[in-house]
């Protein structure tokens, strides 16, 4: 049987191409609805947070804006109004309805942000409505609960929109990301082997560093809603800072790289570490080097690093849907999750 | 046997009087200080990153003034530069000598911020050396690797600098929070019901919300750093987006309340929840509302939500103690960890 989420997974270079085709050329647009604000403020949750993790880091490394997740219970819960002059409040949500995140893109614009919503609900959801600027992603409709077609085409529509703010990439990277996705969704690398790998085992740390941290997180949460993983999404750095004590011979490691960048080095010696702690240690890119380094290794998109990320999560969600499978569990109903998360 | 970590717990109240005895009389330098700046930016690894989400929650909450933490892959890996112009950039370490934490710091004044140095390693530490302004926490020597009154001191250290940027609070809150900390040292609470119920288990999920998810973070890493548990630190509502799946028979959660506050019915919701699907669910503070709510309850300190956690982390740290020597671990020197860690 092909599960829903496989099916969605194998959806994505075509929901890449058409949110590429729908949104690339509104860059100029995006800069002008940009250009009174100086600094963004991501609004999401789930795997909206994942994605809006890895546009924090895409517009402070190649658009020198500084960049900030925003705490939605400020606004909800707290009511508190703050100063957000020159400030570009950016919302995802997959559906454009769950309440906590339109409510706190209200808030922002009411305290003086100009808004931008990012989702795959279309223009009448009430995320749309309530924005000053709307970026449609164009997945199609998404049955599994897990999130695989919406994450990758959000992850996309930041990186226009990080283009949109004068981020400085060369954009014919991005045109290459569907046929990149393509060719691993056909050769993943070794899924056996990290599936078997996991099988057995009720906690995984999974890290990565700098763009690829949104990666990291992406992958532990999916690990934890569609297999029940104990599974800990950790930046390098924050793993060394005590975490790294609970990996031992039952808590393996997924390392995720992009094929070159300043964070690589430091991931390849973390592997090191993982195994000399007695650890197994999986690779998800990172290229050569870390594949060596490490027990199995899935591979990587051959994308540069500001885009790579649109990429990497791939061999992740097969692994993901491979995993719960063989661990009898049915990956498109997780127990405990709906499609839409409704948060106050 | 006493531990170190034991004793340096059971010093708490002492090195908080002490160091707001320090800090308290400079409320008028830090607003001087300050006063060019509009937002905070909080930079920090490990302990002190949870500490600067505390930081973050209190600044928005009650000064109403934007707070984000810094990501500092972006200043040590990727050597960018941002416009930090109009941002008061909160550095916290220990030590004042971790060089991810110094470096970040230089960057963030090199880029405009007005820079403040919290830390335990004195005005001569690397860190302080570096800073406009200095806040420095008189916790003494702290010899356990986990971090207790280092901790809760740089908490003080935050509420302080929030009252200097003007937070609407009550100062005197604060000056209560020594006697509150000793009381919970004296009685914590159901101490043995929650150590048993965590011993023969894998994984657990600690959730708290707004104020209080800073101690979420924190318990969730001593947890996993002293007691090698796959502990899993959300706030309530991302738990919901996805990672409540892992909660079950075999993985309980551990539910944190202020004793009131905007975010505490949504957290009595979400125990009674995790009972839904099978699991024990422990709360720390809370009140007797969430202390019903569950399985078994430490208690929480007789303080105002905006200084809570600096008495909600006291019972968590004796439970991560006694959890750690019923396992068999000298929570002083658990495996894999420095007391200064290192990272680039």
């Amino acid at each position: 049987m092909t599960t829903r989420m496989r099916s969605e997974i194998a959806e994505q270079p075509a929901a890449l191409r058409a949110t590429l085709d729908a949104l690339l050329p509104r860059v100029e647009e995006i800069g002008r609805v940009a250009a009174p604000t100086r600094q963004l403020l991501f609004i999401a949750r789930g795997t909206s947070d994942n994605a809006a993790v890895y546009g924090r880091y895409l517009v402070e490394t190649h658009a020198g804006r500084l960049a900030s997740l925003a705490a939605p219970s400020v606004a909800t819960a707290y009511r508190r109004k703050l100063d957000l002059g020159g400030v570009l409040a950016v919302a995802l949500s997959q559906s454009g309805r769950t309440e906590e995140i339109v409510e706190t893109l209200v808030w922002a614009g009411e305290c003086g942000a100009v808004t931008v919503a990012v989702t795959n609900g279309g223009p009448d959801s009430p995320l749309a409505q309530a924005a000053d600027l709307v970026l449609c992603t164009e997945a199609g409709e998404e049955l599994a609960v897990p999130a695989t077609k919406t994450y990758t085409t959000a992850l996309a529509a930041l990186a226009v929109l990080a283009v949109g703010i004068g981020a400085e990439v060369n954009i014919d990277d991005l045109r290459r990301v569907p046929d990149a996705v393509e060719k691993l969704i056909d050769d993943p690398g070794d899924l056996d082997a990290v599936v078997e790998g996991l099988a057995g085992r009720q906690g995984v740390v999974v890290s990565g560093r700098g763009l690829v941290f949104s990666t990291a997180l992406e992958l532990a949460l999916k690990l934890k809603e569609a297999c029940y993983l104990h599974a800990m999404g950790l930046s390098y750095a924050d793993l060394l800072h005590g975490p790294i004590a609970v990996v031992d011979r039952d808590t393996p490691a997924i390392l995720l790289g992009a094929g070159g960048g300043p964070t690589l080095p430091g991931t390849i010696a973390l592997a090191e570490r993982v195994r000399g702690a007695g650890a197994e240690a999986y690779a998800v890119g990172g290229g050569q080097e870390l594949a060596a380094a490490t027990t199995a290794a899935l591979n990587g998109p051959d994308l540069p690093e500001w885009v790579a990320p649109l990429g990497l999560i791939v061999p992740g969600q097969l692994l993901t849907e491979a995993l719960a499978r063989r661990l009898g569990i049915d990956p498109d109903t997780p127990r405990g999750l709906r499609k839409v998360t409704q948060t106050d």
